[in-house]
Parts: C-alpha cells; sequence; structure tokens
C-alpha cells in the first residue's frame, strides 16, 4: 500500500481543521499571527503527530473528526518548540524554507512561540470531551510540553559532555521525541473512547514508534542530502552533535581511533576531508549499522503493541507507519 | 496602616507555597531549575498578582490558603514572561540581579521560561477544584498569556511607530497589565466561592488597579532612581520607549516643540544633556502631571468597584492596594 496516498484524506481533513484556527481574519497583530502560521502551514510538515493520534482513535472504534482538533493542539505545541529550538540552535532553514527568527528576528521567534503555546490549550478546549477528561489531557500537554523542554536542555548541554552514554542518549530522545508519540496515542485513544488496556497498549506502541523516528532520524542525519531532509545534510556532524551514530560509533571504535573520532567530531569548521573521515569511522567501526538496526528493533516491537485490536483500517495503517519510521527514504 | 507590615503573613505563606513547587529536590535538570528559580525566588518581586488573587477570595469569604497554589500559578506566569521580556528587550537587569540570559544565556534563558509556561499548568492541577473550574481557570490563564504576548508585540511594535494615540497606548496596557490583575481577582474571587457579581466586580477591580499600576510604573519611569527601581532609571527615555508621559507629552506639545521633542526622543545613544531637555518637554508640557492624574483616576475608580462588598480586613487592604498602586515612592 502507498502510505503517501493512504494518509492524504487524513491530510487534507487535517490540514483544513488547523486552517479553522490558525488562519482566521480576527487573529491581531497580523504580523505576529504571520510568523506564527509560517512553520505550519506554509511549511508543512509531515503532521505525524496528529495522524497517530486520529489512527489510535480508530483503532479503537472512535470517530476521527472528535479528534482532529486535539491533533491541532499536538502539532501546534510541535511547531513552537521547533520555532524556539531554531532559535537556541541558531539554524537558519527548516522545512526547506527559513526559519521564523531568520525572517522575523529572534524576537518575533520568541514571541510567536509563546503565543503559540497559550493558543494550544485555547484550542484544547474546543475539543468535545467531559471536564474530566479536559483536566487529565491538559496536564499530559503541559507534562510532555515540560518534558519537552528538559529533552532540549539534555540536547543542549550534551555537546558539552565529552562521553555520552547510549543509555543517556535514549534519556534524551525519550524526553524529546518518544513523549510526544506516546501522549498523541494515549490521547487520541482516550479521545475515541478505548478501553484502559488499549489505551496502554497505544501509548506503548507511541512511545517505541518516536524512538525509532528519532534513531532513523539520527541515522539519517549522516546519510542523507540536503534536498530531502530540508535543512542541510550532514548538519549533525557539522554541529558535532551527540546522535546515536556518533554515540555507536564512540562506543565500538578501538581506544586509538576513538580518540581521533572524538577530535575530529568536536572540532569546529570541519573541513569536507574530515567530515569524510568522520563519516569512515561511523561506516568502518559499525556504528552506523547499528543505529539502522536499533531504529528497526523499535519498529517491530512498537508493531508487536497493536496485536489485541481489532482487525480495521487504522490497524493496518498504523503497522505500516511503525515500518515507515525506521524505513524512510534518504 | 503600614501596607508592607500587613501584607507581610501574606507574602510569607506564598513564599512558602511557591518554594514547595520550585525548590523541589527532584526538579532535574538542575542547571535549568537554577535558571528557573533565579528570577522568581532569588530576585523576589512584589508578588502583587497573586496576593490580589488571595484578597479578592477572603473579600467573598473564601478560604486563602485553597488560593495558594493558584498564586503560584500568576507568579511563574509573571516571571516567565519577565525572562522572555528582557530577552526581546535586550534589558540585562532585573530586580537589582542580573537577567536569566545576561547569566546563563539565550537558549537557556528561552527554556527557563518555556519549562516555567509548562510548569504553571501542572501547578493548576494542584488547586483544589471542580474540574469545570479548572476548565474555566484554565482556559483564563491561557488566554491570559495570550494577550500578555499580544501586548509585548504591541510594546516592541511601538518602538518603530510615529505616532502612538493615547488609546493605542491603552489597548497595549490592557493586554500587557490589566488584563493579568483583571484574571487575578477574577479567579481569587472565583476560588472563593463569590457570587457572580462579586466576581464581576473584583475583575473590574482588577483591570483598573492594574492600569493604574502600569501608567504609575511610566511616571516612575521617567522621575526615580536606579536603586529604587532596581533596574537603570530613565531607561524608557533612553530606550525611546512609548510610555504614557511619552504620548501625553506628544499630545500636548505645540507642533514645533513637538517636532523637537520626538526628534529628540527617537534618538540613540542620547547625552545626558538630551535626556535633561526631554525631561523638560515632560514638565513643562503637562504630560508628566497627565500620567500621574490619569493614575490616581484608575485608583479611585478601582475603588469605587468594591463599594458593595462586606467590611472585612481583606477589602480595607484591597483599597489600601488600590492608593498604592498610584502612589508608590519613586
Amino acid at each position: 500500500m502507498n502510505l503517501e496516498a493512504a494518509l492524504r484524506p487524513y491530510l487534507d481533513q487535517f490540514n483544513e481543521e488547523m486552517s479553522k484556527y490558525l488562519v482566521k481574519r480576527d487573529l491581531k497583530p497580523e504580523p505576529l499571527y504571520d510568523a506564527i502560521r509560517h512553520l505550519p502551514i506554509k511549511g508543512g510538515g509531515k503532521r505525524l503527530r496528529p495522524i497517530m493520534a486520529i489512527l489510535a482513535a480508530q483503532a479503537v472504534g472512535g470517530d476521527s473528526k472528535k479528534v482532529m482538533p486535539y491533533g491541532v493542539v499536538l502539532e501546534v505545541l510541535h511547531n513552537f518548540t521547533l520555532i524556539h529550538d531554531d532559535i537556541m540552535d541558531d539554524c537558519d532553514t527548516r522545512r526547506g524554507i527559513e526559519a521564523v527568527h531568520a525572517k522575523w528576528g529572534v524576537p518575533m521567534g520568541i514571541l510567536a512561540g509563546d503565543t503559540m503555546f497559550a493558543m494550544l490549550f485555547e484550542i484544547l478546549n474546543q475539543v468535545d470531551m467531559s471536564d474530566a477528561l479536559y483536566r487529565s489531557i491538559s496536564q499530559d500537554v503541559a507534562k510532555l510540553a515540560r518534558e519537552v523542554c528538559e529533552g532540549q536542555y539534555w540536547d543542549m548541554f550534551f555537546e558539552d559532555q565529552k562521553k555520552v552514554e547510549e543509555l543517556q542518549y535514549y534519556h534524551m530522545i525519550e524526553r524529546k521525541t518518544a513523549t510526544f508519540f506516546e501522549i498523541a496515542m494515549k490521547n487520541g485513544a482516550e479521545l475515541g473512547n478505548g478501553e484502559p488496556q488499549q489505551v496502554k497498549k497505544l501509548a506503548e506502541c507511541g512511545r517505541l514508534m518516536g524512538l525509532a523516528f528519532q534513531v532513523w532520524d539520527d541515522y539519517l542525519g549522516v546519510t542523507s542530502t540536503d534536498a530531502a531532509l530540508g535543512k542541510p545534510a550532514r548538519s549533525d556532524i557539522v554541529n558535532g552533535k551527540k546522535t546515536l551514530v556518533y554515540v555507536a560509533t564512540h562506543g565500538l571504535l578501538d581506544p586509538f581511533d576513538r580518540r581521533q573520532f572524538v577530535d575530529l567530531y568536536k572540532k569546529e569548521d570541519k573541513t569536507e576531508k574530515e567530515i569524510a573521515e568522520i563519516l569512515k569511522f561511523m561506516e568502518k567501526s559499525g556504528g552506523l549499522e547499528k543505529a539502522r538496526t536499533r531504529a528497526r528493533e523499535f519498529s517491530s516491537f512498537a508493531k508487536a503493541t497493536l496485536a489485541d485490536l481489532p482487525e480495521t483500517a487504522a490497524k493496518r495503517l498504523l503497522l505500516i507507519l511503525c515500518d515507515f519510521a525506521s524505513n524512510r527514504p534518504k
């Protein structure tokens, strides 16, 4: 099955729903809301989080329409963190277009993100649900936002650390990515009136899929090209980011090579030749292969959590998404 | 009555409550939470917003203890906006200590603020209230946060505008300050189980008191000294900020003087002599006096909203606070 074609109706419906909240004419001051719309509307994006929430709801027999505005909440949260991350990481391009702060300046980037953070709780109130479920989901969203911030801290802090263990790495990406996917599917299943056991399984599925996506992202980050990524390829190597490929290579090299590798990796203004040397270390050590394998493992664990769910179109799509997580093309 | 002495027990109780949420040992990563604690704990502050919420609850016969964690929500929100505003306004000092971004860098300043924004919704969940009231108050807080952001936009944008009308000015400070005080007293009264009519009056009192505080702040901003303000005195003039004193002076001067005044005000790197000239324009035009009078008017309107409340200690303190708003010493 062609995943993109299968998801197209969901995407169209979701994008229409998002426009309702972000393209209204009464949103003022206009320049601020132009900056807010820039990334989620003009930049687009895969809409993975909303789609996972919607599919989780359908997988337990729920109504996808009810979950749509909740999907907008997730997408606005995700885009807000991207806007602020790009300022913190000093990254001027995102999804092939200028980052918000690159186009409007840092103050506007900060303010657009803050405004989106506030808005998403207002959008959450539009979801048709009981006050008790609203309270519970708004707490999940707040905790998620805090964990994403803590993950971003570790992400920035990692750069300064000499040695990063694989476990620490997972600690970071759990916060930055896996929790996001976990909450998306948990709340989606709750809004679909899933049984507690189903909610638990789908949340676990989201967490594992998040891990697969992030590790695969790290893998693509060293093997992909500019055009496919929508950001400069190998930027993780250029910036000396502690990805799983780095961590795994570090662990697999013998002490002599490791010393060379670490010294090269932390250099500022790396030459093309140095980047090629780093890549060679990643390949010959088996570090690159390890990241690939790990991503695939997470995908298959994620699929296993879905075993007890009834056979539905939504479940089939979720299974394909699990594979896609560690199989996206370069 | 000595206001400070009268508020001391509230302050002590509130500061203790705030420590419960911000000084817990399990808050990690530590450097991130050190940055978070810096302004609200080390920097201190007047705690006006929590105190107004607590007094509003007591004024309708409610229990102050129940409102305490809600006060923490307000103070964390306020401090988060200060941290981000200081980055946007490039201001390195706050409450007599270094601004968060000045001490830890801009990325940490952004991240500390974002984390606080997330935390405050988690703290809100600790307030003892029904799910329906939780939903309503969390919506008030989200809307408030969005309006504060929009106010900050106008505040930054004002600097670029040639002409600023008095009405536009109020439009801005309603968003930046008045709504904050309004919501503090509204939610405080709701948590105190006030009658709808009481809630409405106390909300209005908060809004007017907020206007009085902000206008008086503008007045102090040109007349006060470094030590009393905890930030560089006359920085509003130095930075060419469109305060009410500026707006009123602008409106009162004859066209020739106005031209000179505007040119001086928008100059970068003003000399001491130029600052003195600006001050002279503000005095002789009556602009400074007008700001003073407006602040006093708002105070008396605020007091009038309290007329129908039963005579309690909380009401007496609120009346004193209304006066204090436009009477704080330099």
